[in-house]
């Protein structure tokens, strides 16, 4: 408090003290049981975006098994979460010398208090930080145009869709060659790029790249639709310790099809470094 | 096309009567229980291939649930499954009008009974055949040299590792240009393509999707690897029920570091269309 009242705008928040922090806090009620209170400040439109879900669940998850980061987790969203009280119920699958698995739902309340499943987790976790330094990568930095040259919600005449509270919390400069959608003129390409960070200054940890890759503007706007794009299932694998520092999230569509599409995004740290990849089946609402 | 590598017409299996259809078949033991003997055909060295086993639980829980197809499906394995008896217990999670989503255990035995989980899934599932037609994909299929430029277990001096049973029961034909390993002169790059079919002449339907994606040589022989691979978790989209004839699989690595790598598989049908897109972390052995 005495920090912040002498720097307010100066001082950057840090992993475990800061707004990310916070609003993915699980208290522990049992062993394997914890209540969180989830915050309206990560919905989008009237939703609770999926990757903030995807980090409280793995956040409880990280308290339940033995190994402190998600490897891969696969969520199954289930029914729309609302901001307010939810409990999540963890099952401790396998435990083992270098990974452990370990399952999560999060629930919800009814008008008549019974409880309702909003997500379903499967995930296996180990520590980044025991791994061996090899990388045989092949994988390739997208090109990304300099920061100043991309654009957020703050730069414009809501060139992001809606003023919704996420983006209050969010440091989001998308690649212009993919806003075409913004200005009504989408390219086509199922692609969407953009700079990403915490707007409190907090760096990247491997929970918040759970929501990192799931913060961008869907990529079926680039291809002409506009509306939801519900989730039906998401899988996250982490794949190094983020360095300190903005990231930058690609996200591809291929195959929009019979209703649905693939989302695939990779996260690129600043020592460009790959650091997630993950995937996602969603609905696409054809218009 | 693909005629000449699969058994005459006259003896050609089919849905529904096929060594993958008889292999895989369940028996109810009570609601949401099934009982299945795991068939020695599908090992790969002392292994059951994971595909197989995915298939397996993937009709345990197309009898359980209300809808037929699996749109999304993933499996975290936890212990090395063996021929023999096992037992699948399926927990239906949510039933809606268009997807219904499940989660499935199979558990083996130790030497005083006790049952030991070998995987555990999450999938939704829904009806293939109810989808509209709109593609509007992007993707295209890889190049591919045709069937008769490619080399099988069949045609030569073991270029497929071993010579385990899976291999009898699968019609593969690899691209040349991907069996750079079998020649002691891997390519270096995390490719590997081959044509598919079952060398019973079966087609293709959604569940032989789930062992197509994870029946060919690991990519990480052509990063010039050996060993084993084993799967960590493997997610797989069902995006189209297969059109007759054989399949084109082609699985890329891009990113081998830390012990890890994904393996991204993609399935095209002989009509050209983007069947199945999957991807699993393996552990890799580094040599």
């Amino acid at each position: 408090m005495g920090e912040a009242a002498t720097a307010p705008a100066a001082v950057r928040a840090t992993i475990g003290d800061s707004e990310f922090d916070r609003d993915t806090a699980v208290t522990r009620r049992a062993p394997g049981v914890y209540d969180i209170d989830l915050s309206a400040g990560w919905t989008i439109i009237s939703a609770v975006n999926g990757g903030y879900l995807l980090a409280v669940l793995g956040r409880a998850l990280a308290d339940a098994l033995p190994h402190d980061d998600p490897f891969t987790i696969s969520a199954h969203y289930l029914t729309a979460s609302q901001p307010g009280p939810a409990v999540i119920r963890t099952d401790t699958v396998r435990t083992g010398r270098t990974l452990s698995t370990g399952q999560a739902s999060l629930f919800q309340y009814d008008e008549e208090g019974a409880e309702v499943e909003r997500i379903r987790v499967l995930a296996s976790y180990g520590n980044l930080d025991t791994l061996p330094d090899d990388v045989r990568t092949t994988a390739k930095p997208p090109a990304f145009p300099p920061m100043d040259q991309c654009f957020g919600p703050q730069d414009g005449p809501a060139p992001v869709s809606g003023s919704s509270a996420i983006a209050d919390r969010l440091m989001l400069k998308l690649d212009p060659s993919t806003l075409g959608w913004a200005l009504g003129a989408p390219s086509g390409k199922g692609e969407m790029r953009s700079w990403f960070g915490l707007a409190d200054g907090r760096d990247a940890d491997p929970l918040s790249l759970l929501l990192a890759v799931d913060a961008l503007p869907p990529t079926a706007f680039e291809i002409g639709l506009k509306g939801w794009v519900p989730t039906v299932e998401l899988t996250v694998h982490v794949r190094a310790r983020p360095a300190p520092g903005p990231l930058r999230v690609s996200i591809t569509t291929r195959n929009l099809a019979g209703g649905f599409l693939e989302e695939d995004a990779e996260v690129w740290d600043s020592a460009d470094r790959l650091v997630a990849q993950s995937r996602q089946l969603a609905r696409a609402r054809l218009s």
